[in-house]
């Protein structure tokens, strides 16, 4: 993996990501396909959407189908016929959100299934297996995702063990390597305290990650509280590295994380608010049940190019909502997705404009009156 | 309308139906799109699986949107992006089967909405004022749909009704001549006694229409009632017409019928089993969630060319059913559909070279076996 920095707009950078399955314009949005799937969408419509690598997650595939069975159909690519850059979390993040009885220990976290509460293990070393397994591009090192809010000394221990994990993790990717090409990011923890955030961070970069994500944030915390972490934390991170800012998607904190310098974002934000009838649009968001929408000709949005806009009224998708037909989940989808691409490509092109801090006004206009 | 007879084996008989907006060829199968959408598919979707025409709910799009909705908007084929033939049918079979508090007087139905309790009446004029509106190629008269089992003189009643109303349904269309193109099909009526299947198809012959249906069929009588009801009434029915039978949709029972002489077919068979993971493959009927698909890395089947199975493996297939993923109602939808719709062509070709009996065994002792 190699990442090429061609233009800065103060702290805001844009370039690329070069992997061997591609290249990943930054800032970059991942949308989140947690079951093999980008939820309602086909492979050829994400990349009609703009999108240049998808997020999958390590959890949800290990317990189903499980990661053997994806290994040896020739790997998640091929499983889910995507041939483009596939970033695999790490599996901690849903092992504290969704499975039960966690009990954490030194060398990883035994659990139980969301799905029929059967007994699990996974540990540093098993998160790199499954992701290896999967063929993932982009692995990110095993970590405890400090819970909101934690005591102080609660989220020390917390970024000491996923340091330590991470030192593991790294240990065991050099050991196989050969075996697989995933570039490793290492994950940045310390709840709200922002010298455990720089400590974390510290101790992260003596063992020289290809990239640094952020983790912890927007787990219900203030706005106020994440924008100071990624406010302090965002100059302290090394220029020439990716900056991942996991789980936020939010089109007001992707603009404030970019203008600090963040790389990468993954959210279900844009995917999960489509199958609800929430739509993003240059004029704000939109419920598409509105009644006014009723028999109204028009496209969702009349600047938006994509296959929904280009073909479908707002009256039609409206009644497939109301009806809860599968074709409202698609379109809303496309809608949403390739708005959100397109979004981020208009960073990409503000940024290299000089123009960063005029594009993010415009759309805080857009989005603040209406949120 | 134009109906073309290209080539005969025995009484099964391939053509094709010419409109305006575009030719159909016969013996065809209709998928169903109920609420102004064919579950799962995109239009594009449908006409790469082989569709030359859908068909679409009159009772359901006159309650949701509402007609004069669609009409506003443009007819049925913009609001849903389809450019190709639309069949409505008449309204009566969903009266019958779906509302509430039905009241049958001379001049049509009284009943009340599946979806709101509200009250509303459809009779053979309003039946015709929806149909226009929603812009359809192929009209259906509206008819009351005998049930099974009905004494003898319910079900002369009934068809004696049916005709009366098939003649109103006519008179409107003449009257109205000019405000649109749709083609007319009487539906023949009776239940399961022979004499009043003829008295119902003798009826409507002298009012001349376009195509004859026989409908009242596959409402829960004996395979073998069925049959002996389409082997009487086919040879009765004019030759130069086109024949559909209502809502069949069985493979088995589409092979008997295009022997007997019928050339149109619709039903949610292919979708509605898609949807809850039965495939129809050229070995047979297939469940999705089958264990010993759990790491078969083959295609669903390896002598089809859909979308589907070039791209995808069981494994995976049965991976989304399982997990209930969007993609799941997708894949499976788009490879019965391809099924289907190159049956049908298989069918067509059969009988064009002679051997359509041939046909009707291999696939007989395919699916036989297999249900």
């Amino acid at each position: 993996m190699k990442f090429e920095i061609h233009a800065k707009d103060g702290s805001a950078r844009t370039g690329i990501i070069k992997t061997l399955r591609g290249s990943i314009g930054t800032p970059a949005f991942m949308p989140v396909g947690t079951q093999a799937t980008v939820k309602a969408m086909s492979p050829e419509e994400l990349v009609l959407a703009g999108a240049d690598i998808i997020l999958s997650n390590t959890y949800h595939l290990y317990l189903r189908p499980g990661h053997e069975i994806i290994s040896r159909i020739g790997g998640l690519h091929k499983f889910m016929h995507w041939q483009k850059p596939i970033l695999t979390d790490s599996g901690g993040f849903q092992v504290y959100s969704l499975s039960s009885l966690r009990k954490i220990c030194e060398d990883g976290v035994e659990f139980r299934s969301h799905l029929d509460g059967s007994l699990h293990f996974i540990g540093p070393e098993k998160a790199m297996e499954i992701q290896t397994a999967l063929g993932s591009d982009i692995a990110m090192a095993f970590d405890e995702c400090t819970p909101y809010p934690a005591e102080y000394d609660y989220a020390l221990n917390s970024l000491e063990l996923t340091t330590r994990w991470a030192g593991r993790c790294k240990e065991y990717l050099r050991k196989s390597e050969g075996e697989n090409n995933a570039a490793l990011f290492g994950i940045v923890q310390g709840g709200m305290y922002k010298d455990l955030r720089e400590k974390s961070l510290l101790g992260l970069l003596e063992m020289d990650f290809e990239g640094y994500a952020v983790g912890g944030l927007s787990v219900g915390e203030p706005k106020n509280e994440m924008y100071d972490v990624i406010r302090f934390i965002a100059p302290k991170m090394p220029d020439e590295k990716p900056r991942y800012l996991m789980g936020v998607g939010d089109l007001l904190d992707m603009l404030e994380a970019v203008e600090q310098g963040f790389d990468m974002f993954d959210c279900v934000m844009p995917t999960r608010n489509a199958r609800n009838g929430t739509l993003f649009t240059s004029l704000g968001r939109v419920s598409i049940k509105r009644t006014e929408f009723k028999s109204d000709p028009d496209p969702l949005d009349p600047q938006c190019g994509c296959y929904t806009c280009r073909n479908y009224s707002r009256a039609y998708l409206r009644h497939l909502f109301l009806a809860r037909e599968i074709l409202s989940m698609r379109l809303n989808t496309i809608h949403n997705l390739h708005f959100y691409l397109h979004f981020m490509e208009g960073m990409r092109e503000a940024i290299k404009a000089g123009g960063f801090g005029q594009f993010k006004k415009k759309w805080q206009a857009v989005f603040v009156q209406n949120s």
